[in-house]
């Protein structure tokens, strides 16, 4: 059984320690906060051993009634790795300041620069390259999403060029201090986007534009793609494939999943902790084919798609399991995944 | 003076008939409404003779204390030409029921159907074809907001194909029971949109295919343009030749204008009436060329777009003016448009 540390116990961080209870090979030895609220005494609550952020911090938690098991030293000096799970830019300082002296081997996510880690990661793109690394990041939901569906239709019929347009939610759905509340931001207002090069890191041949703009919703993102492809099969063989591709689903809009909303009410309906949707949800309406190039919309539930990648990330930088498609067989059924 | 007549004053209706009243060579001579409301009342404070459009509600109008002109009969009887701003669908049925057995000519909005009008107007791509004609189309705010940037594209360097993914507006900011509130709506959820097709009513000959998805916010459309180019301009001459072109103004993100809303609070700033932003607005930092392809965001205010369109229209039909560029100037200059 191998140890994980959980640093950073937020939107990403207490989806990323449940899943990686539910495995059989791996076990969370402790998540982190830096502040003693409800989510610290859920993670308590759930069983998890909590250790503070900022250790100067003991009195608050001590007033707050939440009791922490130690620091996060404490927390790294019983860990095989460590899933850092904390703000934006905060990890590539956590790597340098911590994780390097401490030789310990951690994974980051996508809110990090991939040149500060050096090496993402993407189950279906390059689980072989990272194999037994001391660092990688795993790409963003955005990325997560292009990478779950493009790759297999490159490997059907090939891809001379994708173009794509990124239509994210504003906020999640518990950031209540940020909008937009009624309007449309090219965000960047340049193109490209950084969506593009981010999946570059780990579909490292693909042709790829983006633009990101952003919109009011809290829900989930929504991309609109077109590929170019290198052979054309029939509509039918890209629908077959995506059907039997793993973490992504078809959804109708013609059975009442028209929209993000309904997508949503679809993943509490199957009973998902926190409504969570890991799967990439591919509108199968969309799908067409017109001269040589293919048409299509999904939908990206921004909190969950990357959960099961950490997972994957978790073994193969562990050498617990070097073959990818085992990896991801086993998190999906232990997180019962469509 | 050519005498013209507004079939319904809502949305369009009402902006149209200020436009009309703006220029020295076309009086309105009526304005109709079904129902004795504010816009009834306001109508009539402004000047404009009120007609029932359904001439059993007299009663209904005088209990309001609404003063009528007449019926819609009464209204037609005095026109050279009707601009048709009924709800969408309506305009066909009045061409077939009304206009064509009174021999009145007809504009009608971009929510008929082509094929019911059998002619399309803009004033950058057809106003030829529309000279003297019985009946024509204006197109959809979203098609005029194509047709506007994508027409000087074509004559500066040619356009091999273009795509473009337009993120609409969830309703106008008045409608207070549609949605969506918190949803992004894949709409139509199938590829391409009646965008494309729709733009080739009026520029025959473009290569287009579109996506289209609605996004919960009342006040503008936004488009994200990815256009294959025939020769390659430098990226200075685009943007020399879109800042030259009328009805299309160039705005920076980095001038505070970065989001439709802040597009909105600039077009208040003008002074405009009713905050209407007759120009498209195209983002600056979004204009980019890489490979042969030109990439562009803009932004459509859907309320006001069309409306010097439908009187360069009313010109074309009535023979007022044989030369395009002399009607959109005189346009322009009457609505101060930039």
């Amino acid at each position: 059984m191998k140890a994980v540390a959980i640093n950073g116990y937020g939107t990403i961080g207490k989806r990323v320690a449940d899943a990686v209870a539910a495995q059989d090979d791996m076990k969370v030895v402790g998540v982190s906060k830096t502040k003693p609220d409800f989510e610290a005494e859920m993670a308590i609550a759930k069983g998890y051993d909590l250790y503070m952020a900022i250790p100067e911090r003991e009195k608050l938690f001590e007033d707050a009634g939440v009791q922490v098991s130690g620091t996060v030293d404490e927390m790294f000096d019983k860990a095989d790795i460590v899933v850092d799970c904390t703000p934006e830019g905060m990890g590539a300082k956590n790597k340098e300041n911590i994780y390097e002296k401490r030789d310990l081997k951690a994974i980051f996510e996508g809110g990090e620069k991939h040149d500060a880690i050096g090496l993402s990661f993407n189950s279906f793109c390059n689980y072989e390259d990272v194999i037994g690394a001391e660092y990688a990041r795993v790409v963003s939901c955005n990325t997560t999403g292009l990478s779950r569906t493009l790759k297999p239709i490159a490997d059907l019929c090939g891809i001379k060029k994708v173009r794509a347009v990124m239509v994210r939610r504003g906020a999640d759905p518990a950031q209540v201090k940020k909008g937009p509340i009624n309007a449309i931001i090219p965000n960047p207002p340049t193109v490209p986007s950084h969506h593009g090069p981010d999946l570059q890191t780990v579909m490292y041949d693909v042709d790829i534009t983006t633009i990101a703009i952003l919109v009011p919703t809290t829900l989930m993102h929504q991309h609109n793609l077109m590929v170019e492809l290198e052979s054309t099969p029939d509509l039918d063989d890209i629908i077959e494939t995506l059907e039997k591709t793993s973490r992504v689903i078809l959804v109708s809009a013609d059975k009442g999943l028209g929209s993000t909303a309904e997508v949503m009410e679809y993943a509490k309906d199957l009973g998902r902790s926190r409504n969570d949707l890991f799967e990439i949800a591919v509108w199968k309406e969309s799908l067409n084919i017109v001269e040589d190039e293919l048409y299509y919309m999904q939908a990206i539930h921004q909190e969950a798609d990357v959960v099961p990648e950490n997972v994957d990330a978790i073994r193969a930088m562990l050498e617990i399991e070097t073959d990818a498609q085992k990896s991801i067989e086993k998190t999906n059924k232990s997180m019962d995944i469509l």
